[in-house]
C-alpha cells in the first residue's frame, strides 16, 4: 500500500520550502483531507492549505490549477481509500455473498468515518469528469462493487441484471449512510453497528 | 386537501399590505418553496421573501422568529406533502406489498421533483426538533412508512423487526434518490423510471 493510501492524514509538518515535486502535492492533499474532516468543503481553500504546509500560494498553484482541481484530487483519493477499504473487507470471506456484505459494511463505515470526504465524493458538487484521475478512481471503485455483484449472482459483469443489482446494493448502503450521517434514524437504534448489520442482512436476502 | 397541501407553490402575488394573520404565513411559505426550487437553502432569506410578497421584514418576523424558523416551516410543509403523495400513491393498491412499492416510487419521485426541499428535509442542516410542527409532521411521515411495513409483514407496528424493515426500505429509496439527484448513476440507465421500478422490485423481494 503506497503512503497515499494510508488511513490517517499525515501529521502537520514543519514549514519548509524544500518539497520536491510530488511531495508537495501529497502534503497538500493530506492537509486537504484533514481540513475536510474538520469543516465544510466550501471553507477549504488552496491558499490556506499552502500556508499550513509552509509554502507560497504560487507553489500550491503549480499542483492544482484552482480549488476545483484540489477538490477533484481529494475526491479521487477518497475513492482510492474507499476501494482499498472495500477490497480489504471483502477479502476476509471467500463466499461471494458474505464478501459483499463485508463490502457494504466497509462502505457505510467509510462514510461515517469520513463524512466530509464522503459528501465531497458523492454530493454532486464536483463532476466525476473534473479530472482524469477522479474519473478513473471513481470508475474503479464502482467497478469493484459491480464485480462483487457479478460474482455473487453468477452472471457476467456486463449483464444488465448486474447493473441493476449494483445500483440496488449501492442504494441500500448509500441511503443508510446518509440517514445515519444526517441524524435521521436516531429514534430507531441505540446500537448503530447492529442496525447496519441487520439492514445488510435484509439486503443480501433480496434478488 | 387544504390549500397548503397543493402540489405547486402559489403564483407570485401582487404586492399588498392586506394579509390577514395566517394568509401571510402561507404566502411566505409558498414563496419560500419557490425559492428552494430555484436555489440553495443558504441563499433563501426571510427579508427577500417579505419583499416578494410585498410586506415589510417586520411583518414577516411576526410569523418566523428567524431563518431557522422559516426553514423548519418549509421542511414541515415538505413532510406534509411527502406524506400526502405517499398516501395517494399507496391508496391505489389494496395489496400491502404493491402499495409499499407505490409508496417507494412516490418517495423517489418527490425527491426528484423537489430536490431543494428534499435536501432541506433530510440534509441534517435543520434539526427535527427545530419546531413542534416539524417534529410532528416528520414523525407522521415516518409513521406512515412504518405502518405500511407492519401491514406488509403482518406484524404489530412496534415490533422491532418492523423498525429494522422500515430503516431498510427507507435506505433503499433514500439512497436511490440521492444517487440519481447527485448524478451518480448516469452511466447505468437511460430510463430513470424503469431503473427505479427495477430497484423497488428487488427491494420488495427482500425480507
Amino acid at each position: 500500500m503506497s503512503t497515499s493510501l494510508r488511513k490517517k492524514p499525515a501529521p502537520r509538518r514543519k514549514p519548509s520550502k524544500t518539497y520536491h515535486h510530488g511531495n508537495l502535492r501529497e502534503a497538500l492533499i493530506a492537509e486537504g483531507l484533514a481540513a475536510l474532516a474538520a469543516r465544510d468543503q466550501a471553507e477549504v481553500s488552496l491558499r490556506e492549505l499552502a500556508r499550513r504546509v509552509g509554502v507560497s500560494p504560487n507553489a500550491a498553484y503549480r499542483h492544482f490549477s484552482d480549488k476545483e482541481g484540489l477538490l477533484a484530487a481529494l475526491a479521487a483519493e477518497g475513492f482510492r481509500r474507499l476501494a482499498s477499504a472495500g477490497a480489504s473487507a471483502a477479502a476476509q470471506c471467500s463466499d461471494p455473498s458474505a464478501a459483499l456484505n463485508l463490502y457494504g459494511r466497509a462502505y457505510v463505515d467509510f462514510a461515517l468515518d469520513n463524512p466530509g470526504l464522503f459528501r465531497l465524493m458523492f454530493g454532486g458538487s464536483i463532476s466525476r469528469n473534473a479530472s482524469d484521475e477522479l474519473a478513473r478512481e471513481s470508475a474503479k471503485a464502482l467497478e469493484q462493487l459491480r464485480l462483487g455483484i457479478a460474482l455473487e449472482e453468477g452472471l457476467p459483469p456486463d449483464d444488465p441484471r448486474v447493473g441493476i443489482a449494483t445500483v440496488y446494493a449501492w442504494s441500500v448502503v448509500h441511503g443508510l449512510a446518509h440517514l445515519i450521517l444526517d441524524g435521521q434514524i436516531d429514534g430507531f437504534a441505540t446500537d448503530t453497528g447492529r442496525l447496519i448489520e441487520a439492514i445488510l442482512a435484509i439486503s443480501s436476502s433480496a434478488g
